[in-house]
């Protein structure tokens, strides 16, 4: 950390955060600057608090340096981290399609999206059983009754499964019944979720908060990682900006940002981020061209008849036009690997 | 709702969708615009979910009329409700002054700080014994130990005390021993926690997501409120946005809007919205001036060693200070009030 | 629009808004609705003020139907908007490649570049002679001595130039001399500008502003249009967010939201976007995924010397590097056009 | 600024950073942190450009140090500037009072108003001649006429008045005219614009632009200063977030920063930053609380009839609830200062 201190500090000044790093163990270098001093902090561990030294007289600012986060860091593992779901392998060279509903509704409606999107190459299978609402008053899911039908859905077609938790209690049912387990980008700094997450024995979808800076995201999967599970997938979902003609503004530069920054695999849902469906294919084809590690795509065969969301799903014509569409896009080894689970 | 044609719709179109509508079991009235046709829907109770129209032909946009909420709303309940704390009235003509550390470190920490803001008027502590945390490397509380102390600042000083639950497991524990149960920013919309807190018996401070609306921040109230407890208090603390020179930009505009919307009472909390001690009496003073019920604003007898936010708490002379700076802004009532809780 | 009323509204109260609208010479229209009522206003042409309606007894708020922009519209003018330059066709089926620094700053430098990039495919030169920058102190572009050399790249290597105009008085120079006038992102609302570009003879480039919808920079699109210019490019450029880790958020949804609300020309800077130059390729990648007529991006063969944003210019090989990574995304039409011009 | 280097820098790209900066003229020096090496650039005037180093092997991040402002900066004079309009100070201890309508219309309506808020203590008369409108359909002030009438109003009433000059060419004549000219929101960074207007006779009042930070709006200060005005309001008036309840976010917590950083008077516009006139009173006591010096609010006798922006315009009887509703908040000298001038 440094420590800036105002152009009119005396040296007395100066002394003083110098002496109170030092009070702290930590080791400070005073950096003479042309208009002003700033101390540097050395020989930390991890982050220093910037709080004791900003209420010293004469100090104008402190500047964070290192970043906080440690187990997520490409700095700490160099090698893309691949998350195996069964046989299917996501990060690093692969490339994840996961298509469904918005909520599970019957088992009817499950199992003939799960055909559709199968047969169109998804190897997952994502829909809600606990639906995180705005309103009290709206569909809520079915419930283990829902997790049911998604074990139905895996037996009867293969496809491994997706679904949320909504909290740390109801991680243990969904960790019984699903092949991966989603956190909501309204869960994102649920820290007892986080936590109950980093213990269980399936990995982990981490959606990125409406309002998360890459950083907050990155720390959040450094809790599930600290508490000793090491496969977190990371969603990018769109993020809460003034833009008023999409639901929300789906940033793609956070996929080069954490690839760079992290081993982790990331993906994106173009579904949560557009809100309309008529914005799904386009984006989907710029997230695979951008460098995601797989998409999450909402898909109904009876979009206006779903109980939430259906103005976001593609029909099940329309997915197999969006995987004909990003199927260009691919390399060469995503594109094998994808087309393998294609029923043609 | 109002479901909007596209200028090119033709009759048999905007047909269908009357169709559509009535096939719902509502009512649906043709308006016909200098440029293009809207439907009405009528005689439905609660809002229409406008999936089913946006995918018919010739629609180009539907547009709700109706608010979502209804227990929480103005039009719902005319008079403020007043949530009754022991003998302090939140809400209505009343003022709270709520104060404490971020963190309940110690009992000789939170005693010190407890006396400190009762002399200056102080009728409830605040302290955290469960704290959300960015890193999982960050102190994370005192846990169970935190809140007893809680009690004994209660029992010595006569504060009531408020403290946050982090999951609703642990508002099990909390509503045992505080007289406030808060939900923070990062769980406004932890729907588990919001349902087990509209079964406590205990008042909630729900404050406002980092990035909601006012309507999903009123939503989350009437999640509290639907489960049966009426006594929730909102609580702004900020929102996040490009802007820099704070930790969040406090949105006082929600004062007026909130009390125009809900009969809930609203109080702010400058020490997160600002991030920084010497923003937060300016922004104490101009939260009183936009209306508020109240204000909760950190405090620490030494800022330099807390274990969080030390950056913006206020020494205990600020916080002094701070009072006789907004006490000239109070309503002579709400004048009264505070100062008679005031140790001269 | 519609004049939604209060749930409390009186039948009298309805009536006098209703006699309100036709005082304007407006057609009022009554729909009693579950809870409320509201009054839909027919028969305007063109946007209705909602002030006079807002003020009246009983009424909660009033709801826009119909967009306001018209000559920028699609469903004014169903047929892509193809602008040419020269021998190049921007919008439609053809993609265009705009490469430069972003400051003039020598004839070398300027003619370095310019081979370098016309080399790999860019069809159009781009570099300020005047440059908008934060600070008085910051280095402000050459001026007219910039602009010659612009005609003097022109010239020699055959490219179109495409400078920007900081004020409509310095329109007048730039028109002489670029091929594009340029119309900068703190400038979109710059009415002096867009009514002296609308008078124009030569296409305008016209950039989103950093926090505009995509509405507003249609309706700026619009002011060009209304005054006689018909050629105008729009580009997209990245929006401010909260978000930090690159310098503004390329919104990729405004590609399919554009095209299918008007039939201009739509293209993608992604360097000012990004502002690192690691992300400006995958970026390039992605906005060419998501649909775009073409892409802007700086380059400088020394980018440490660079007098201006030099962190997210790309060096000449990487630039090559990006054609080669969008040539895969493009149509197959895109990809003769843009080929053609590459010398091999 | 400090070059942060990676964790895995090796010694020689240190050797080769501290030689680069060294070639620049600059003083180099290493700190040795824990965990990476930073190395300190001294000596420098004014900012830095950071593009080179972050090009060189090894370089993780560069981080500035100095505010990149100097004219505007509370460093350079200590002592708030006050601005003389007539007899009017505006900043250190006094509080104007800034009203009329969002533009002229007639000499009866700009007459009518005038008179209105002279007798409740207004001191100064807006009301744009030109007006920056979103739409060209839109009405675009009454322009010179529109002067003349303001010239009138001074002549009449003895209320100076502000308007607004959308170029630096129309900024002749409204210098003529004026007596404070007004750079819109829209125009912040117009650089032509702050230019002329650092040679203007006249003070200027400049708004924050509607995605600006601070340190923008103070250096779009700094070019008019540098070109030798002294004369500069500082003016708030709402930014831009995701919030939908009112136009604009009003960022109250710039009133204290930028009285910190700066020497300049910064006054608050609430009526543009709200948009709806029920929330233009709480947030004109807000700002008062605050600690602005002075507020400029838009009022209109016939608001029904206001040919823009009607719908945020106080009525005449609004406008003196308001300022009974301020008189409180003000300090003793302000007060004084207001009420002199307020007819009984």
């Amino acid at each position: 950390m440094l420590v800036v201190m105002s152009s009119y500090a005396t040296d007395e000044e100066i002394a003083q955060v110098v002496a109170a790093i030092e009070r702290s163990g930590l080791v400070a270098r005073v950096i003479e600057g042309g208009e002003r001093a700033a101390i540097g902090i050395l020989e930390n561990r991890g982050p220093v608090d910037p709080a004791p030294f900003l209420l010293l007289p004469g100090v104008k600012d402190t500047i964070p340096v290192s970043k906080p986060y440690k187990l997520v860091s490409r700095e700490f593992e160099l090698a893309d981290t691949v998350v195996q779901v069964g046989d299917v392998a996501i990060g690093g060279e692969g490339f994840v399609l996961i298509a469904g509903p918005c909520a599970v509704e019957s088992e009817t409606q499950a199992l003939t999206i799960a055909e559709g999107v199968r047969s169109q190459g998804a190897q997952l299978f994502r829909g809600g059983a606990y639906k995180p609402r705005t309103s009290p008053y709206s569909f809520q899911g079915l419930g283990e009754e829902g997790l049911k039908i998604l074990a139905k859905v895996r037996e009867e077609t293969g496809l491994y499964v997706v679904t949320e938790a909504l909290d740390h209690e109801l991680c243990e049912l969904v960790e019984e019944y699903a092949d991966v387990i989603q956190i909501g980008a309204r869960n994102m700094q649920n820290f007892s979720l986080l936590n109950r997450a980093g213990q269980a024995r399936k990995p982990i979808l981490l959606k990125r908060g409406m309002a998360a800076t890459i950083q907050e995201w990155l720390m959040a999967a450094e809790y599930i990682m600290a508490k000793g599970n090491p496969n977190v997938i990371l969603c990018e979902r769109g993020v809460r900006t003034f833009a008023d003609h999409s639901r929300n503004t789906l940033d793609l530069s956070a996929v080069p940002v954490v690839k760079k920054e992290s081993h982790l695999p990331i993906i994106v849902d173009p579904s949560h981020a557009c809100g309309r469906r008529d914005q799904v294919i386009p984006m989907s084809r710029a997230s695979v061209a951008a460098g995601v590690h797989g998409l999450m795509v909402e898909v109904h065969h009876e979009p206006e008849k779903a109980l939430s969301d259906g103005q976001q799903a593609l029909f099940p014509w329309q997915f197999a036009e969006m995987v004909s569409q990003i199927v260009p896009f691919l390399t060469e080894e995503q594109r094998v690997h994808l087309l393998k689970d294609r029923v043609s």
